[in-house]
């Protein structure tokens, strides 16, 4: 262990991040007679004894079960055990549970401090990062929450050790998003290595969590409400997000199908080069993530058309100039729609 | 109509208050197009035309459905209506409509501007100033929620028209609150006028909401989170609260009876005028407002000792100093105990 705490400030508040700390050290952080964890039943089933001697709430696995009836769970839950204002809440797992718990935090008697403990790849680069925290409506992905930073991040490596080999692989499209909006050398990283690397060598491994911890936070503490630049987190996910719910693929697969994509629109309308639009590709396929999908374009379109609608009246859509330089350029639907039609549709809606 | 327009900053955000505006006047704080009312059946149907042209979401009325349920059904009718991030809410209601609105508006989307249309007297002094919006969980009030300002309040007096006799009572508890604690100007405005004169005098009326307005604001403004000033506003709420949930009290009737309790602790404690209890005594009295009530001294008792170890873990009791000074008193449990067995057992308790 080689503990290493950073604070950061976002929005006048201050987010402490453990580094490489292993699980153990939360005794460091917060009381165990004043915290309830939150996790879910895989995790607990799967390292049964760091919950031991915790005050722990147990919820159901899974992106289906991100909804209010897991929230009212919870805070039946609580009420059982006396939680109090002086209670400390930390979720322990992935996106699933730190959202769910950071929401659940952030109402309960209008809000109690709380802490996450990453225990995926996606949780530690991105999830888990930014204070977004809620819950799915019926198909409506994050439609209910709250904006409100955690108190701190622990970050055990060790818990990555029994992630499946498909959840390291969906991790690392938002580590290659990263690298494509704001690091080239990031980029130059992940094409000296590959996947295996990273899960053989805990420090280099570590050195990558940081790095990408890093690049997400500040884009974070400089706009948290996201009128800026935390749009550039969005590269690769307008798209993706329609073929995730039509397709019902993995986050990070559909992330990858949308940056392929907005490749091609950034080749159209930045200059952005083709030689780069390859390059991503061939290291999106290194980390055995896919380029393309054949989609119905009609269907695609329609849920794209309705999810900017309800999401937001500006059409933002992430291009790149260069590998590294993300930028956030205004897009009349029209124009959107002629992109899919001539340069997705090309290569990827065969169907 | 005489629009007095006051701008209000707490916690950095500008909260307008339309004293003494028609109902109509809303069409120019917000677009008919990108509004949305929410309010409750019995207003609804008492005051149809006034809606006409909105879209309205209609809940149910009574604090007994001030519940997740609730917002769950404006959540649901929200997507129907395919609301947005540029959609703005308007609670138009009581209390109950108002603590339901802002909280469901703050967690929709992350989180969507709205305003206010208190329409009780309760609301219009209290419920709707300070942001403190939420929903109880089964019994227990108020459990979860946010503290998020609205943009606006529009106070329409002619509201004010139609509501019964026994809300104009109830709303009368938090004036002399605000009096008790506040403002001895106040206090001596309400000793020469009656319910009454507030009612057949729109002018007097006006004046005193604006007042008690001020008062509550300038509370909220000065210690938003609740840390220090703000919590005088809970005179009389102590005990009222267990009164009010074991006995099914209406608020207004509880905060009374909880406020002739202060009174006799402060006599004990501040050294507070017994002269001045009975001048409290009979303005609550001259007012419709009970003073005391026959009650189980056990049952109460456990109520609060559970209460305060929920709510809070320092036992903050407001007493007076004088008639409009009030101040937050720390004080252990054990000497509550004793106060509630000599001084409010000797003379309400007598069940």
């Amino acid at each position: 262990m080689a503990l290493q705490q950073v604070d950061y400030t976002i929005s006048g508040k201050t987010v402490s991040y453990y580094f490489d700390a292993g699980f153990a050290y939360l005794e460091n952080i917060v009381s165990k007679e004043k915290t309830i964890l939150v996790t879910d039943e895989h995790l607990y089933a799967a390292q049964a004894s760091k919950f031991e001697g915790w005050r722990t709430i147990i919820i159901k696995a899974g992106e289906e079960y991100k909804q209010q009836a897991a929230v009212d769970d919870i805070i039946r839950q609580l009420i059982e055990l006396e939680a109090d204002r002086n209670t400390f809440i930390v979720g322990v797992g992935g996106g699933v549970v730190t959202d769910i718990t950071g929401y659940t935090a952030s109402v309960y008697m209008r809000g109690l401090k709380f802490g996450f403990v990453p225990t995926t790849v996606l949780a530690m680069v991105d999830a888990a990062i930014g204070g977004k925290n809620g819950v799915d409506v019926g198909v409506y992905k994050n439609l209910v929450g709250v904006i409100k930073q955690p108190s701190f991040l622990l970050f055990d490596y060790s818990l990555l050790q029994s992630l499946p080999q498909a959840q390291w692989i969906n991790g690392f499209a938002e580590v290659i998003k990263h690298a494509c909006i704001r690091d080239a050398n990031l980029f130059a990283l992940l094409e000296q290595h590959c996947l295996d690397d990273f899960q053989q060598d805990t420090a280099l491994m570590a050195q990558l969590i940081e790095k990408n911890v890093h690049i997400k936070t500040s884009l974070v503490a400089a706009d948290e409400l996201e009128q800026n630049e935390r749009r550039l987190l969005n590269f690769g996910h307008t798209l993706g997000h329609a073929i995730e719910n039509i397709y019902q693929l993995p986050h990070g697969h559909a992330v990858s199908i949308g940056m392929m994509a907005a490749c091609a629109f950034s080749e159209a309308i930045t200059g952005f080069a083709a030689a780069d639009t390859l390059r991503i590709e061939q290291l999106i396929e290194k980390y055995q993530l896919p380029t393309s999908i054949q989609f119905d374009r009609d269907k695609v379109w329609s849920l794209l058309k309705l999810d900017k609608k309800r999401m937001s009246s500006d059409m933002n859509f992430i291009l790149l100039k260069s590998i590294g330089e993300g930028i956030v350029h205004k897009m009349p639907l029209t124009q959107l729609q002629h992109l899919i039609t001539e340069r997705v549709a090309a290569t990827m809606a065969k169907a």
